[in-house]
């Protein structure tokens, strides 16, 4: 471990807890009823976190924003899903989902983190939106928010972490996208100086990317057809996020805090079997809409 | 393949469409409202099945019973799941989950199966019971039905069995069993014609395994609360099937049919962060009771 290397860890984790506090206040306002109760845990091998959660809000059905510091040395299940030899880790970083209540307004999900094994160090992360009704002014907003994030920094990162995305988020036994994206990058490693400085200001546009459409959408009228179909489509995340989410499967396959990791499912979903949408309605206008898409234009 | 095998095969095969429609006509009286649709579809490689839902009944929420036959050469990804070089497959079996709406009455599940692979050939099976509300007496019907109808054909069946069973439906990342068991077998190879006939008896003690438990819980009153506990422990239904059924991940990974795969999910579930049963509550004594016993006295 180099000094200049200590030190980014420091900077980072001192990062972490800021931006966990401010994401909080912004989005205590956004909700304009509840707040967030703060759990903080402590990692019996090293470390721990701090996981906040709002529940029956007046946006928010259910909103959790954990961050956590975790070092040690790697179990034997952790080493058999990572391979390499190095056990030594250290790993810091933000995640939130948010679900709102109103089926008109997109659940969304984002995740900053930076990792150290040995002397290798690398930040990853990203953000990306799942609506449940399709509105493309919405889409449009949130890609060219990341968009304009990246280009910031690198030209080449957006065409590339939204592909990523694409490919990430999607689920092989539905043949259908999360949602409809965002930005997803991982091993971002040489200058580390410079991608801190591109993590920090994605931290920065999140609730920017999210803000608008919110206000766009929260008091658009919905009926129990709409619920019933959030519901439906939040199966999709739960299948998702225990089938498929590398972060899930590696963080309880290694002994993670379960109801942290666990905070990303729905508070409530459902499953109806041979489920179709109706020709010509707005739920099958919305599952149209979730295709990767140019959406930066 | 022997001309004795290939004549299993096909009676294995018409005891799954008899026991499915045997066990469709009984829940059927049993739920007393709602009756079953069948969807009959076909396998692109060879085969097909007959998925039979009940939906919003008089007993049942929703009831799956699902049959398949299916037959092929194994893809790629099935050989790295399965090992071996061995591509040549053929399995037919029957499948059924029931979600009662009533949170007193226990959620149940049976799978019964044939496999050939090559010149080999073997059954698996079994049947477990997910009970939201603690009663002994329904614990111990369940076992005792199991264990009668396992000694009647091998003495060392049930024990085997049940361990089996309590070891497979259990949930590492909470340290819960996912219900009170039952029995869980597979590569039941040997006296094929033995154990075809312990298969039948065990398609056959599926109805008396249950129906007295029905008829003892259904019209026990419930409130909110049950109904929400009864939701939220649906919700490690959900968590056991997506992260860690062997069959779910198979089907999945090989291009099962989804729906039919994913029939076992709840129809509604949902999720809390940090829940915790009251002391001395009938939730607290509830997680105290899904725990390995010794329910055949």
């Amino acid at each position: 471990m180099t000094s200049a290397a200590t030190a980014l860890r420091s900077r980072v984790q001192v990062w972490v807890e800021e931006i966990q506090d401010e994401l909080i206040a912004a989005l205590e306002q956004l909700d304009g009823k509840a707040s967030f109760e703060r759990d903080r845990w402590e990692r019996p091998g090293g470390g721990g976190g701090v996981t906040a959660v709002l529940s029956d809000g007046g946006l928010f059905e259910q909103a959790g924003v954990n961050r956590s510091a975790v070092w040690g040395e790697f179990s034997d299940a952790a080493l058999a899903r990572l391979g390499g030899d190095e056990r030594e880790f250290y790993a810091t970083g933000i995640s939130l989902v948010l679900h709102p209540r109103s089926p008109m307004v997109p659940t969304i999900h984002a995740n900053f983190r930076y990792f150290e094994r040995g002397a290798d160090a690398w930040f990853g992360g990203g953000s990306d939106l799942t609506p449940y009704y399709p509105y493309e002014e919405d889409a449009r907003h949130f890609h060219l928010t990341w968009k304009r994030t990246c280009d910031a920094h690198d030209p080449s990162y957006y065409p590339r972490f939204k592909k990523w995305c694409d490919e990430y988020f999607y689920l092989p036994h539905r043949g259908e996208m999360r949602g409809i994206g965002g930005i997803f990058f991982d091993d971002l490693r040489g200058d580390l100086e410079a991608t801190f400085a591109f993590v920090r200001d994605s931290g920065a546009a999140f609730i920017p990317s999210y803000e608008p459409i919110v206000h766009r959408r929260r008091e658009e009228r919905f009926g129990e057809r709409e619920r019933s179909f959030q519901l439906y489509r939040r199966g999709r995340y739960v299948e998702f996020n225990l089938l498929y989410d590398r972060g899930t499967s590696f963080g309880l396959a290694t002994n993670g805090r379960t109801e942290s990791i666990l905070l990303s499912l729905p508070p409530l979903a459902r499953w109806q079997y041979g489920w179709t949408e109706e020709p010509g309605s707005r739920e099958e206008e919305a599952l149209r809409f979730l295709k990767p898409r140019d959406w930066a234009t």
